[in-house]
């Protein structure tokens, strides 16, 4: 139980006591959610959004759902993380070489990360009309470069790791087809300049678990702790209604994140709230990012609610371990596969 | 901006002034839903329904889930459009030879409209047990007679135009399969008689934006205006829990009202409130039927909410055209198609 | 209007007067649901769960799906058939030769019935991870045995008769598939021992009427009466969101149960509260077990309510034997089938 | 057996006497298939195809799949019916207003008529990419001229008959979906001017015999008899590798050709030979044109084999006729339905 | 290699010595098929049908597909199991109290067997329009009784062993849906009387193998051996064209049939002649009875070829033993499975 | 007209002169097929093969389906390219770090190209069970190295192009799902070192011409000419009987190979032989390699043919590029696309 987040200090890192004992090691906030519908005139739903400190505040990339239902990526600022402002128009991306690069029909599901001093995006592009895998950086929020289709359709759920392991860039993603995909195992990628990648592996695959029995995706960018790479991801049920959407919790290996040392059975978080049950798309709670504080071991966790609102819930790195390893099970692809 | 409604006035107009600053041209009513669940002691559930001025009051064509959960039409009146008395029982249609229609497993979705004196009802009618367009008409909401299979089937979301043009009548609608079809665009029809159709053509397909992608039908009657037919219609969107409908807005030419002169990319109204999000089948907002009132550019427009309720939304001509002039955005199969 | 249950009296049953008048005969109970998320630590959703007086009081066989969102079965006890409490851990089954039967993937949808001296629970096990009825017996509800895989794969909503007809046990069931099944019709079993099955009948078929016209299984245990059997049942209709769950209502002959003699066609009770309209499955109302008071033919039927709660509802089997008759309609399979 | 074809002489009809004593009322001509793949430059596959006498010899409508695969209209002319000359190029049709009209995607299952001093065509023509009736008409198989979109999609198989009944054009079709149909049932629509259609009715619905499950079109215009028109119709089956397409027929009432008189359970042709069993499309027998002889009550029928070939069988009305009552099995669908 | 059948000598099995050399355990008949298209009047397709010796000759149930193509049961006689003279209409059951069973829809896929003194015949029986396993016996092949409903829909492919095994009768099965079933494992239940079935244990699933990835369903009669009970089944494997039916072999336990001793990885047969590949169904080779000699260790083999024809194939007990030995491959279904 | 194949020269060329008139650019090999059924003990059908010279002769890598019917590369050898000897055993790899690669579930479809001095295989390997390109090479034919997972799933038909241009490796694939893939477009991705791959694009869509509109994939290795890239690629129709293979022609700009520079409209070759259109998976004809001879033009295209047989057909360079020329017709998405 001496684990510990490696990492930077967060003293204003949003935060709440935990309010509730049913067991489960996340709790929400009580303010949530913190986005409602309509924050813009453009944006009629910001949900599945990504956070990270940025100056004395917070700085975000935020999905929003416009009034042509048509998702954007759009910037956010927020003093403490929880009040937000959202720019009016959607990101404007440039290519290589300069030239501007159109909006298209969608970009949805942004991940956010410093390495070294860029931040780096990756969100869920369109590719021919094909959803595919965008990465893009950005060094002030102003200016945002993105690279030349470094993945091919069709693929969903990337997010890349806050360092390079090994010399290489790493970067987990979920393999998809162009709907609303019943099927999906996460993998890992590695480069050694973001714009060829290779080496893919499996990480983890759906699991007997009825929570994540038809899917699951890597969720915040990976933690990195003392025991570990902690990756919160959620995992999916189809129901006689659709999907439900839950959040897991597993532990990679540090110098091997292929390799999966722990993994939790129960799902860590499962939608029970009005706006989570309620809304676009019923019963979805999406983990898309984490604010820690290496200090304290606190984590704030940002998901989409309902594809409806962004919402907020906190645990510590040392209750999530300890949950964790009280429900690990591994099952035989998390040990065996060869990758 | 100086579009005008062409046609009657109607002073007792349902009303209530703009209540929400969110940039979309219609707003709820406070008192909605104004049918709730068990209105009478058959009718379970009633939505979806039309509603046309008659003496100093009004009067509609209603759909009512019974408690075998087959719909059947319903007539209902009203003093002031929102409060309604509905029959204890179903509407008896007679056929053009004076015998008695069966009342059949199903008839919904209902438009009306008064084409000189005669009050034309369209509805999706049982025909050999598939969904078709039935067509009647009545002068006094007490005999009501219905034409011969004017349609084959598949088809459903019929609404006629409320006068001839060119010398023909003019219909919009849907042809779809006998299921929860998954597609569907919207046609326009034309008849000398309105007994035998012929001439068809394609208005406007399902559109780019992700709100109307799965499916596109007519709503209310086309209403004439100084500037063209406006005509209000439903899309659909497919999540992982379902469809999603929201209502749209396009102008279609005076005299050739196959051609699409403006369409408006967004959504001009999506379920947001709890009546309409949660539901027999959650997220439905089913745009029926509108009076209009000519003098002040009114329009009151009747919804189905979560095949479940009826509510009213507002708007004025001038608002509407005018966000729809900001968000025009026809397709290449809007302009350029054979029809 | 003579129509007695035979059978004990139950003067402890569950019970509040009629509190609405929608003509409908079942109505809710005012404290619903009786049994909300997060019961236990390991439960966090209890629902389609069946109840049996015991002692004093009453005892219950609860699904329970937990933190996997797997289902397992859990007992239950309670003083007033109210407020439960719940064991904290699942149901621990022998086999016949004295071994421990693991736990496997799944167990749900229990019904319970006390037939001579023993306790019988009929529930969906799992059978080489497939769907199948599992046959228990338990005298204490201490040491629970089953037997050897009474029923092959793929079935449902098995049902015991609470006597033997004919000198042989009897039971409802639903053959189905591996999935969220979109079919299914009523069929009767027999046995001479529990053990081997055969002269298999089908007693009803889904129906023409909408709200059963996707499937249709047994609910709880037939309730005996002067009339012949009593048998409240599920009827499943699709919408465009998914499936909803309603409850019907059918009269058995007293020696013949496959023969089919009233068949109510509307449904008697349907999800319209919101414990009932949201969840983790909305539009669910799922009948499970009934406590009858022959003295004063009250009627406590237990329901799950969104695949989330445990809910409860009462009438009368006067107001229901009522209900049914002016609305019977058996359609040509309940009559016409050679079985 | 008194039945005679009403209709001219045709002493030069194809003939060849009966090869064989299987108890089916169809047999095969030696010489098939006529036409073998690639029969011109073009035309890779020619089948489901059409034949009219025409001067001292015939003329035909010929579907040929060419080297794109895409199917559309060429003219064929014969000495003998059974030696065809195919043009070079498709049929070029021209608009009401004397424009020409694109060739487009597709046009295909052509069936041919004279009534009074025209020709009609009917086919299955592109209406915006999707499939629906197109109707044309020509003297002279020079100068061909198509009517306005008389038929809204998605439609298929659509016959003629050879006068008009009550005044009106009769016409047959099949609602169909935009994919391969998994279902189909025969309509039929009538017409004062081929321009605008109305009543519709349905005729037959797909049969409970194995043969005709899946979905059943109109084949040849129907013929006239002294006993009502003898409509000779394909039928489909679904095997577990696709669709099997064998022959029908049915008599349908003189005055009211909406009311089906008789109807073999019998197929009266199946695929058997290699020429049909084996190809683009295996187990394919397409009827699509039937030539008669008034004089003798012969009928050769033109048929696409295997969607690759072009054959021909013989029969004669008196041999179908009794073959029809004897295996005569009306089911309620083809005596009471509404119509 | 000194394994032996345990059983009667047959010497006027029909045999033909080896043909080929593929390396493959069976052979073909030179003679295929013995029988072809319609054998008589009303049999269109003669196939998957099953034989016994009978008197000095042989005795069969045949599946014959009449012209309707619904399929039903004929009874053939043979002097050297090759020349077959099928009977003109179906066999024509009697019920358990002697009235008789009206025909049906279908009936197909059967299987004969010896026990004691009756013959027994289990074959895919309708049940309320679903298939089912039907049970009858005959003494004589002149009078057949069935018993009731022995069977709940849905199941195929039902095969008795030739004697009870611990006091009990033994039948194979494979649980199915009511289509062109995706999917499919061999089960086997017990019944101490023919009538009441329980104790049901799964035997072996679809494998990993290509040949029966889809599914496996068991083929003739078990072959007792003094090595265990050989089954000879069909496996399927669904290529971009539907099903392929192939031949497997494997060995159960003599005391414990649900046990699989061996398991043979490769196909025993597989189509690849003419009349195997090419037919109503192609690719389908359908082993449904085999005759044994146990002085010679001869088997002969009648499979159903394309859906069209009958066919003979031949091995011997020894060759088919070596080549399951030499390619034996047991999974984890087939070994750790509880039963 | 004055293309040439720039290359080596090949005068051991297998050829046969042109043998058809019917326009097509492709004749067949006479002595077709080239490899039957059963060609070694463990091959049952060989077919979608890749042969390169080697020495005074030939040598390939050859999928073969087993007994079990998986497929896994087989090594063949032969003088003329006609007559071929297949090794006993599969293909052994290596992996880069020297431990052995165990044989999988499947392996099939190989590409086979001489780069430098090494001889690169691309073919459809499993990864974590799931369909994805491997990468391997060798020097002899004898040690056999693969690159660790090169690709991610789910991906088909790699085909690399023969040298490296703008200095990257140059790689078409079809990204694709894990069954009969019902879509399918080519992209092209590129590498410094065959062991990272990036800068993605769309080279072609499947096209609007029915013999390719439901997918598209890479066929033999592309044929370097004055003009640019000659690529023979597979295109896919879907019938109701299942997908159909034909083989059809592009040509690609030399120095950016993901411009489409002409396509051709038609196919240039299609099944129509019995031994293409029968068989383990009809209508089948799969170009995977093509010989080439600089000095004649001559072009010699091995194909699989129903997935049963190995044939071979040839065409010219000059016959090619004029039947391309001819029926050129490029989309938009060749066009147009943001690469």
């Amino acid at each position: 139980m001496n684990i510990k987040i490696i990492g930077n200090s967060l003293p204003n890192i949003p935060w709440q006591d935990r309010n509730k004992t049913d067991g489960l090691p996340v709790w929400r906030f009580d303010g949530n959610p913190i986005l409602k519908r309509n924050p813009t005139k453009l944006a009629a739903r910001v949900f599945n959004s990504a956070v990270v400190p940025w100056g004395d505040g917070f700085i975000g990339v935020f999905r929003a759902d416009m009034n042509m239902q048509n998702p954007q990526l759009f910037l956010g600022r927020s003093d403490d993380g929880i009040k937000w402002e959202i720019e009016e128009g959607p990101i404007c991306w440039y290519r290589e070489d300069g030239t501007k690069s159109p909006l298209g029909n969608f970009a949805y599901d942004p991940r956010v990360i410093k390495i070294d001093d860029e931040y780096y995006i990756v969100w869920c592009c369109e590719f021919a009309d094909m959803p595919s895998l965008g990465i893009g950086k950005t060094k002030d929020f102003k200016h945002f470069t993105r690279i030349n289709n470094p993945f091919i359709p069709f693929n969903r759920n990337g997010v890349l790791f806050p360092k390079k392991i090994n010399g290489n860039y790493q970067l987990l993603s979920r393999p998809s087809d162009s709907g609303h995909t019943p099927f999906g195992d996460i993998f890992i990628s590695e480069s050694p300049d973001m714009k060829y990648w290779g080496n893919h592996r499996l990480v983890m695959r759906s699991g007997s678990c009825l929570w994540e029995s038809t899917k699951i995706g890597a969720g915040p960018v990976p933690i990195e702790t003392t025991e570990g790479w902690l990756m919160i991801y959620h995992g999916v049920v189809t129901t006689c209604s659709g999907y439900v959407y839950s959040m897991g919790a597993a532990l990679l290996d540090k110098d091997e994140p292929s390799k999966v040392l722990m993994r939790c059975k129960n799902y860590i978080f499962t939608p029970e709230e009005d706006y989570e049950v309620v809304g676009f798309v019923p019963n979805v709670a999406f983990p898309v990012a984490a604010l820690t504080d290496a200090d304290t071991g606190r984590i704030a966790i940002y998901y989409g609610a309902a594809d409806t609102y962004t919402a907020l819930a906190f645990t510590t790195v040392e209750e999530l371990y300890e949950y964790m390893k009280e429900n690990n099970e591994l099952n035989h692809w998390d040990t065996d596969v060869i990758r």
